[in-house]
């Protein structure tokens, strides 16, 4: 008997027509059947939102041996959840995995990432889970480098799962040349500079988002956005229990 | 001279004319100066998103002795990031406070919320941040219990700061009688059962987001789920720093 090719579900932030959705599409279709729901346009900086104010929809974009494409109306968390509740009738994935974002999502920028989005909501449920980003944002980046690392990081998690209430946050640096993987942790740091102002007919209170991120802690060795700068993919293991266990002792003196 | 008194900045998901933000600023005004920026309307599921497809607008509402109101176009986290680049004219807050929300954001909630993204967002910006939540969706919520545990917290962490990278989320049962205060941890679960159909035009592939919550851990004590069943109201705080540092030993022997 033939063993099941194994189920990896694929979303993004970056809309199911991005250049990266189809290069990760490419790389993981020899490990197994792929289910892509995505959202219909970009979702850019969509974090964990839901959308709770009208209802979501989805459509058949095409179906070829061993790849099946859907678009969404909703957020990348609503692409997971949808996919879990309707589209994927009952199927439990083996692997979901987000990307390939045009854009970095290292450090504190987990917090908005819509591609990371995906991957929370995977881990929440129990599904191996991992994110791809590229720190590049141009619409035609050349992913071509990161195919091996892709293929691999996602073989190793299919043979070995990963451990409860844990995903894997992995980017890489704009290069033809990664020099290998690095385990990292989440840099510190902030965005700054962050609005520029649109006036609209003599109204000042417009602005546009933007800013640079202020990395904190620049020459720790231990952090993806130095891992990044010197030329590593970045793997960040995160915890979605967001629990501050350093500090219950502490506050439970207060009251 | 008169000692200047602390700089409260509130916002919220639900929208600034919420009576859970009015409650808010009237249960704080006695310990400092209040600024508001909220959504103009509901932004519930928000997590962190940001606004990167279009400009974000503000507009003064108010401005009455000691309490300024801003309405904002963007979401929970456009409201403190914009505030903290142009509306508040570079004055840093001491205290930042979202809520009190319509609706329970205990447990893995924290992801979806935007109460809570606010609370993180003040939290990036190394600001002791504090979200309020009680477990009702009632637009007329009875918020009365809350208002000496609201204020408690508030005055501690105002005395007391918090640590790097950590915030509070706090979570009050919908009740006239509050047992006191409990430090949890972040209840384990998951959504089921999502989605409500409704079909439009013969197309079936409308959905509604619903569900309800699955507790994976309904017995533990130490959870802000337990807590807020027991009628306690539930502290738990938040680590942003959401690197798995338990995988990572493990990780790096993968490659």
């Amino acid at each position: 008997m033939e063993e099941k090719r194994p189920l990896i579900f694929i979303s993004n932030d970056d809309g199911y027509m991005a250049k990266g959705i189809q290069e990760l599409i490419k790389y993981l279709s020899p490990l197994g059947d792929i289910v892509v729901v995505a959202p219909d346009a970009a979702r850019s900086g969509s974090g964990c939102a839901i959308t709770v104010v009208q209802p979501v929809h989805y459509q058949l974009v095409r179906q070829d041996v061993g790849v099946t494409i859907y678009r969404c109306s909703g957020t990348p968390t609503d692409c997971v959840k949808l996919s879990m509740h309707a589209i994927l009738d009952g199927r439990k994935p083996d692997l979901i995995v987000s990307g390939i974002n045009h854009g970095d999502n290292s450090a504190t920028n987990v917090h908005y990432s819509g591609t990371m989005g995906v991957v929370i909501e995977g881990c929440l449920g129990g599904i191996p889970s991992i994110g791809y980003s590229i720190c590049s944002h141009n619409p035609d980046a050349d992913f071509s480098a990161t195919e091996v690392y892709v293929r691999q990081i996602a073989q190793k998690v299919l043979e070995k799962g990963l451990p409860p209430q844990t995903c894997l946050n992995v980017n890489f640096p704009n290069t033809e040349d990664i020099k290998g993987i690095k385990i990292c942790e989440q840099a510190k740091g902030y965005w700054t500079q962050e609005w520029e102002p649109c006036p609209r007919k003599g109204d000042d209170n417009y602005y546009w988002l933007a800013g640079s991120f202020e990395d904190t802690e620049p020459d720790n060795h231990k952090t993806d956005r130095w891992a990044l700068h010197h030329g590593y993919a970045a793997i960040t293991p995160i915890h979605i229990d967001m629990t501050g266990y350093h500090f219950m002792r502490e506050m439970s003196e207060w009251f």
